[in-house]
């Protein structure tokens, strides 16, 4: 690996099934913009209740991606 | 939205099953006795290990709810 | 209980299913070689991520076992 | 001063104005249900933004206070 | 265990003689009200000192206890 | 609510005057690029001195806002 | 600018306006005695609460000051 | 209480009997040359060991004082 | 002191009297088979209620040590 | 000054040569798409090991700069 | 990958040149005894200061490695 | 060791070359005025970048050093 940079932005990924499929949700729609996608971390894990029951779940995300240009 | 007060009160929800059904447990069992239940975040997630495999899952959450007599 | 005296070590269990499966991969892991495991907490939740799909969870988790030789 | 024992519960206040408001308003209105309130503390501050402006202020509180049947 | 639930609240015990004892009379004035107490945590030690002596001890505890109705 | 994404992005707002006005300043600035601004967290609050007084407030906040293309 | 070395001490400047007074408060208070006053940051924000209305604010600072003797 | 401002100072105290010996002495020498010590606030337990047990106890505090010129 | 290298390892001591012997518990036992013990760190103190009293302390500590081989 | 805003981005700066190379390497990188950097901060160091040696570090930054058409 | 296990252990690497030569020196002989060590994150630099001068640099560091027996 | 107290203030040391030279400026520093330095660690790295180009690094550091009056 050469000096590569990274850009690490953050992201809020959500669904009503559970916390899993708020990370792919988010990860699958952050990387129709943002290329070279390398890692994510969760940095908090919310979620909406409504009548009792959870709505939906929202999961902080962090993901990380390698700079376009870098080779 | 008027000037609502909100109360956030900690509670740990548990289960066999895993991280998602031991949050919803904990949601459900709150909302016998707390109303207006409008949001959970987790705090914490632990668990008991017998004879090598995951007895349970405990969740920390912190729940949200507006104070009655609020309208 | 008379006044054992546990270790805690940090161990990642990975999956390319999600998060559950990765901590019961790792609990499943240490327990091959460290034993009376009793309890695990989730420090850190990373992935690694694929041509925009997950490609495999990591999850940092402490474990905390009794000391052999407490009885 | 003999050995009180004080809870400390947490509450949200909210307003439209600002900072200062929004503990002003959670503090009044906890005031209502729980006496002996002693002291404070911001655990956090978050708003709601409408059309590029500030909708809301959300100041998550700690309030503690004395327990009743202490002299 | 069956999937119960527990409740977190956070109390500040306080004793003029030290550390341990302003815990085990927070936790001692609590169990009078809030039944099933099961585990504490210590959040902050603090103190008030006069004269250039510490006048009592104040210990910010968390305590569970399980939800009554939870067999 | 569908399951929408979020970006979260961190902008330092600056005034003269006192931290309600470094959120609006920031917060109206950010709106002249970013659409959908959804909600607000402050992170930091600091500021600069000059001759004993306060030039100037500078809060860091984290503003989150709807991916466009989701609706 | 050379290598100058800076020292950053804590007060609490306190009100009973608000946050943005407390911290003038403290500000021009520290900067009786020190000299070069730099920055300031927040630590903690607290408060007293008599008969349910706030008392005084309780702002925390950190304050950075270059060292005398530095050119 | 009109505005007074406080210093805080960080102290290790430390003692080879236990914690709470170990913030007395802290506090004890602080309270030589700092006039107007108020609270202090535990900020880490750290300790030296000989042999197998502990030589002694370093008990790192916060310490708050009130400025001398105010009244 | 020549370019040693140490290693942290967490137990957590118990007690049923206090923090500080569980600590010294907790010590003694790591003791047994770590060589070297140079320090401890306190990172969580927790305990075990029964019948509203404090069954036993839970000290959690970072120990660190001196590798063999090193002189 | 006038009431500028700043935006805080995140990037990764990797050498394998040290710490402060990865700093100068994340930086001088980010500056070729980001005008008017001002600061960085480091909020993380980790690094890569191959056959006990440091096969390169990764630094993570935050790095703030003035939003284009401030002036 | 397939779903291997981690350990993650903690260790102070020391020097009297620097930051980097410590976390060299830790991970050097920290190789000695663990396989496969795969990654190392900073969590804290401390160091002794002797005569005014730095007599040297002790740098925490966690360090990740592969189990054995994973392939 | 008898029961010798500490303090420990806070100081930022800079340097245009690197992070252990600010360190070292910063300590040299600090030694001219606070005798009896004994240890040091490392609290923030932050530094101000001109024209992509990093000017200067800014470590702040905790240093400790032993009361005067205790031998």
């Amino acid at each position: 690996m050469s000096n590569h940079t990274y850009r690490v932005t953050e992201i809020v990924g959500t669904s009503d099934e559970g916390v899993d499929a708020a990370i792919r949700n988010g990860v699958a729609r952050a990387s129709e913009t943002l290329h070279n996608l390398d890692w994510f971390e969760i940095v908090q894990v919310r979620g909406h209740i409504e009548d009792g029951r959870i709505a939906h779940y929202q999961v902080g995300l962090k993901v990380g991606f390698r700079l376009d240009g870098d080779s």
